[in-house]
């Protein structure tokens, strides 16, 4: 047993261990630092490691211990983000090759200074999908960040290297993004928890944008109660994020959930999503849904409105909004696109605008239909995924009998949830014992807006019993040049 | 003088006169349909007069007065509406020929039933631009809604109905709509008071829509007080205009504006919109604010940010926005269109979404930029039109010695404060006895959102001091057929 295999992985357990003294957040940092300059060549998780910093940051945290200073709750913690997070000093490259240009970012972006308050202790930037439009974790410009369960099957995307570096054990806790499926997607193929919280939540001031009225921000870790810890930091208004956050908090105070973990699920209506939810599923990902219905004793079934409608007007505001965002780097540096994401943006650019009205209407009416359900429920259930991860390099896939683009509809039961903001705890769930899959596959355990706490609670309620759990991956021995497909 | 002319004209003392038995409401009712009979024909501000209607509600307020029962506020006012609000049993034309196919309204507008519970007497629909889709008050359907204090001209729309009958004497009120100046241009040209709420303050329930991120609805008076009163009747949230109002009410109590119009004006701080709102008017419009300016004491001028791009902004998120909305009407009845607003619609069907989302997202950042200038003052003034009421059918003028568009540059001004919402009190100058302009002008009087308060209790105090004012016309005995142009 190595050094670092010897050290504790979840967070709850690194902050307790720092906090009583019986391991220094150097220790941790060394150990974590280790485990990715041996592994990470394997995996691809990291873009950029910023080992001086999360060295300087643990030896603080230990130092203030031994002044008998207050430590944060995640003190010693390690942690990585997405690299459409701005860290001081590195250029904020958001997955693609145009941003490496830009001038290294001043200041960290909000939820990274929030980490870094509580202690946290920061490893670098993850890899990720090129400006976030992505659903495999593939990079033209990095190469993919692999699955760690399978390194030659994809980790999902767009927060591709979030969940990899979950699911190695690279760190305990990492911040990613969600606008269409992003957190929920490569927390399902890569097996570990993610929170994608409600729209507006959480700050989105200094991440690099991909589609404004979707964006979220949220934590990947690999168990509800690391997820909750870490979510409990990141929250509180900032007056920074205009289109997003400000707004929502208006004047609220922070609602801790960690605390909350403890009531269980006794009383909770929980309801899976049926109708479009149950349709082009593989019976892995369907199964998993069961199998967390049951232990949630959920009682109905309930139709979510117009989901078909939810995705395409998701794609259409995506699209549109993005190529907004874009238009001028599409118009002066073209060829230094990822083609297959310069292509997307392309196509939003030429979208009529009476398109996108639409779309944003109907996006209204469908919020407060969507809102009557949880009159009736307080969680509904669907899978996060139609499959679990495909291979690597892999364009279509059958399902129902039909084959079909596989980049697109990975996010085919995520994009109708995130498209009005609902908060949403991804679990991961394996296979049984007579019906192994060597893969997992995820379920949305989706709430009202503002109820982080109730999908925080089923899913810890879930791990409790088993049902849901995120095993750090055997990393594999061979060479990554022997992995790709 | 005729019996008609011996009544009380003013909202305020119609409902005192009623309430204390000096006057009937069916007096009150019948003098206003005598009227109308007699000179609208001239004017062309009604396309429906709901004669029955009228008595019918006239009585019942007399009857209920006779059994001592409580009155409302409006008891016996005579009121009328924009033709784009439901009326029971009317189809809702909103200005066009095609919907003059839809069945009957079923029930009045949100804002109709709150009149009638108040008391008010409903004369019937008033004469507009096509799908409010201008700023003239012609329309090609139902012939051009005058201007009564000289017919040859424009009533301004696309309220144009509501202004002229203000002006007229039909009724002492009138509900009209706000997108980008329908209420402001024609209080301004018809030389009435006006009030366009903060967005999202009165509900658009059973109103036809136009565009729905700028559509507010608001009343026009002959004075401030009437407003006030008028308003008054007309505030709560009714969880029926999901787009607009439910969300802003967020549990809010109403706020009666007509008690404080007796603060005055002391301590308010007031400056004049500087830059491009002194560009390109005309000396009287130019006038009009530097003597309500005086008026108020205004202390400085401000530069409200970007208005030329909040204009830009506001042209494209219009025209997207209802180019989206009649997308099905212009595929199946192009014909039925007035070929003017249809080629607006269809210049709008044609908007790449980009354009959309980019005018979309700088509304978010003017919308912040703008609100920090109330941090110091409480008031900012500004012209309604560049001019006074250009001639009917004329569609180039001469300002700052080039020759514009009449049409979309009446809203030069007004556009882009309705582009975020602010509230806006519309007030009527005259000329000087020394500098006599045969027709008004009008001063916006533009608070922060919310303080519709603040804007009526400058409107009365300008009244108070003679500044502003709004004389009933006298009507020309020529026939209409003399006075086309």
């Amino acid at each position: 047993m190595t050094a670092a295999q010897a050290l504790p992985t979840s967070a709850t357990a690194i902050a307790r261990a720092v906090a009583v003294g019986d391991l220094s957040a150097r220790e941790v940092a060394v150990a974590a630092l280790d485990r990715i300059a041996t592994e990470d060549s394997r995996i691809g998780a990291f873009t950029d490691v910023t080992a001086a910093r999360a060295l300087a940051e643990a030896e603080a945290v230990d130092r203030a211990r031994a002044a008998g200073e207050p430590l944060g709750p995640l003190a010693g913690v390690p942690f990585a983000v997405k690299n459409l997070f701005d860290l001081a000093g590195l250029p904020t490259r958001a997955g693609s090759r145009i941003n490496r240009d830009h001038p290294p970012a001043a200041t960290d972006a909000a939820l990274v200074a929030r980490m870094t308050r509580a202690g946290a202790v920061t490893l670098g930037g993850l890899n990720m999908g090129e400006y976030a439009y992505d659903f495999t974790g593939e990079n033209a410009h990095d190469g993919p960040s692999r699955n760690p369960h399978d390194p030659t099957r994809m980790s999902g995307g767009s927060s591709g290297g979030c969940g990899a570096a979950i699911a190695a054990g690279f760190a305990p806790l990492a911040l990613g993004s969600d606008t269409n499926g992003s957190i929920r997607v490569p927390s399902a193929l890569c097996g570990v928890f993610g929170l994608k919280p409600t729209y507006g939540r959480l700050t989105r001031a200094g991440a690099f944008p991909f589609c404004d009225s979707l964006d979220h921000l949220g934590p990947f870790a690999r168990s509800a109660g690391d997820l909750a810890l870490c979510y409990d930091a990141l929250q509180a208004a900032d007056g920074l994020d205009a289109a997003g956050t400000d707004a929502a908090w208006a004047g609220r105070p922070p609602e801790p959930t960690l605390p909350e973990l403890a009531k269980g699920v006794e009383g909770l209506r929980v309801a899976v999503a049926g109708g479009y939810f149950r349709q082009g599923a593989t019976a892995q990902a369907l199964d998993a849904v069961d199998r967390v219905a049951r232990a949630l004793s959920a009682g109905r079934e309930v139709e979510y409105p117009d989901a078909q409608r939810a995705r395409a007007a998701a794609f259409l505001i995506t699209n549109a909004e993005s190529a907004a965002f874009h238009l001028d780097r599409l118009r002066s540096r073209a060829a230094e696109f990822d083609p297959d994401t310069r292509d997307r943006f392309l196509a939003g650019a030429m979208l009529p605008a009476v398109w996108l009205a639409k779309a944003q209407r109907f996006r209204r009416w469908h919020h407060d239909r969507a809102l009557e359900l949880f009159a009736g429920v307080d969680l509904i259930l669907a899978p996060c995924t139609p499959c679990a991860a495909p291979r690597l390099g892999q364009k279509t896939m059958m399902l129902n009998g039909a084959e079909v683009a596989v980049r697109p509809n990975l996010g085919l039961y995520t994009q109708p949830v995130s498209f009005i903001g609902l908060p949403v705890a991804a679990v991961p769930v394996w296979g049984d014992a007579d019906a192994p899959n060597p893969l997992p596959v995820g379920v949305q355990i989706i709430a009202a807006p503002w109820r982080e706490d109730l999908c925080l609670r089923a899913a810890a309620a879930v791990e409790a019993m088993g049902v849901a759990r995120a095993p750090m991956a055997s990393l594999p021995a061979a060479r990554p040049d022997a992995l790709t497909p």
